[in-house]
């Protein structure tokens, strides 16, 4: 059987092991994962909804995210109609590549950056550009000038990942100034949360740039990936071309459910922020001590530009239980990334990375 | 901005209002819905499930389904490497489409059938081949004369919904065999446990036939249709191509848990199907009573031939607070669809449709 030409060139993802079986394959008693930047913190206010969901789980979820739409639209003051939700918000990306991408067809894409964009924009039989960054950051002014008029989509991950980079309210209102109108802008604000004070206001460039998707998830700040549930807002043309290509129970009841909740809790979030930012000072401390190199971040996570190849350290780590993420799949073999995790488990790895530093001193 | 061409044709599915809202609307403080094939029973058992998968809610589910991969390789004696899983069994049928058909290419449905087939291929961009059912049943011998060398995909809903007929494993054998190598056969098994003796044999079939897929669910007789999760087992070349498609994380983290949990239940399973049974026998003898002419179901509902317009029945039994499944989507406008139920939920319907009865017969 033949499958479709566009998919030769594509590999498989081969997915990690679970952090069970890693301890059992390292005789570990104790694991932290610093990889996937994910929230250290389970939202376990969400116990009553739990027993609420599980008496009514063999239902079918709300197609339309019925209430979850209305909390949402209320807090972004759009209409109902503007928001797409998606199984997480990498959904979203599959979901406006059916929509607007036919074979052949370009799409402008950052190097490197969220990796979903180009797998996924190659299954549709997209052709690729790909942008390099600038200094670890968006090259907004050389993706624009990429943009031509086959140009489809632009995706641009703000604030960035693996980088941590953001791109402020005016370089990137000024980027969408230069983008002809038929062209998508997917803006990704997964980290938004994360981001500083003079992060894009979305809600005024939505108003402006009809061309304009923008990303949030509830995997990050609000704890809830192990739920996948994401959405886009965006003008109502745009969301009427996507839900023609979504699956009517693509986000799932607990999901759901558990959002609405989320949305209502202030005080999560709050600790998640505080906690995020001071950690991450923390580690750029320690960092400045060991004489390690970092890009500062607008995210939960930090890259460290580590000068040499990561495989020695990456390793130490792991066997000392500390997971990382290397970038080899992003092309950068001299860098890994790491999650800000609980105080005692961002602690640990700054106490294993600076013996490392002494043990390779040593030699 | 244009969306793809292939796009212009579709409806925007508009999805229906939450049963509370319903309830608000028509002023019911009581409603049963028979409308979605939906398991009356929740998976109560799965408590603590749901409690220890809270204190983990905000870490990614596992990407390849570790564990739940390991239960059913072994329960069906297949390879892991055999299986693909999806957000409900309806992703693999998207993943299907979009690994093996490109734009042009044709693909092969029964007509009425699940919509979502049509759908999907359509938005893949696919020419689309529909073979009447034939007295309500696949007519798998006209499928596969219609399949020709451009035909990449025929895609099967065994047993089928809404008409809820089956074909046995000889049929299916035999249309198998008349298949050429190179179209895949896709078989939707999602009503596969509520299906009698001679339905097919599908491990045996995936032996003969490495062009053949065949998806499960545990949304119907597992009861698990709120957290979204079914899969696909198949040849590992095809598995191979469906994961190249696949967004890694696309089964969350409490439906990967709940399905290790559900399979292992086998009380639970044993009394859905029993009551199911003995459900769809009152619903039988009850309409053979009423003289409503019905057809005979291998799955959790019964199609009933009303041989008028159904919406006078309909808006009846809403205002009482049933909500059974009209069929204007599937072009069966005198036709309606009910599911098993509760027992008081499946009184309740039939003492309601024998009261319309008696008002219609006054008029």
């Amino acid at each position: 059987m033949q499958t479709r030409k566009q998919l030769q060139g594509i590999k498989v993802y081969s997915p990690g092991k679970p952090v069970e079986e890693v301890k059992r394959e390292l005789g570990l008693t104790q694991v932290y994962k610093l990889a996937s930047n994910e929230n250290p913190f389970p939202p376990l206010f969400l116990g009553p909804v739990f027993r609420r969901e599980l008496k009514r789980v063999q239902q079918y979820p709300e197609a339309g995210c019925f209430y979850l739409r209305r909390a949402l639209a209320k807090k972004h003051r759009i209409a109902q109609e503007q928001i797409v939700f998606g199984n997480g918000s990498d959904e979203l990306i599959v979901m406006a590549l059916r929509a607007f991408v036919s074979s052949g067809e370009e799409v402008v894409v950052a190097q490197p950056t969220f990796l979903v964009y180009e797998i996924q924009a190659a299954v549709q039989g997209a052709r690729i550009t790909r942008i390099p960054l600038s200094g670890f950051k968006y090259d907004l002014e050389a993706m624009s000038r990429a943009a031509g008029p086959r140009t489809k989509i632009i995706f641009v991950a703000n604030p960035d990942n693996p980088s941590g980079t953001y791109c402020t309210h005016r370089e990137v209102k000024k980027f969408l100034k230069m983008i002809p109108k038929n062209t998508l802008v997917f803006m990704d604000e997964a980290y938004f949360e994360f981001a500083p004070g003079d992060f894009p206001k979305t809600r005024e460039l939505l108003k402006e740039f009809p061309n304009l998707l923008c990303t949030r998830t509830f995997s990050k700040a609000y704890g809830l990936a192990g739920l996948r549930i994401g959405y886009g807002i965006m003008s109502s043309r745009i969301a009427a071309a996507l839900q023609k290509v979504r699956e009517p129970f693509n986000v799932n009841r607990l999901a759901q459910a558990a959002a609405v909740e989320a949305l209502k809790n202030k005080e999560y979030l709050k600790k998640v922020l505080t906690h995020t930012k001071k950690e991450k000072k923390y580690f750029y401390r320690q960092f400045e001590e060991l004489g390690v190199e970092f890009i500062e971040s607008a995210t939960n996570f930090v890259l460290v530009n580590w000068k040499r190849d990561t495989r020695k350290v990456y390793d130490f780590l792991l066997r000392r239980g500390i997971i990382v993420r290397q970038l080899q799949g992003w092309g950068w073999n001299n860098f890994f990334r790491v999650t800000v995790g609980l105080h005692k488990e961002n602690e640990k790895f700054i106490r294993e990375l600076r013996r490392f530093l002494q043990e390779e001193r040593k030699k």
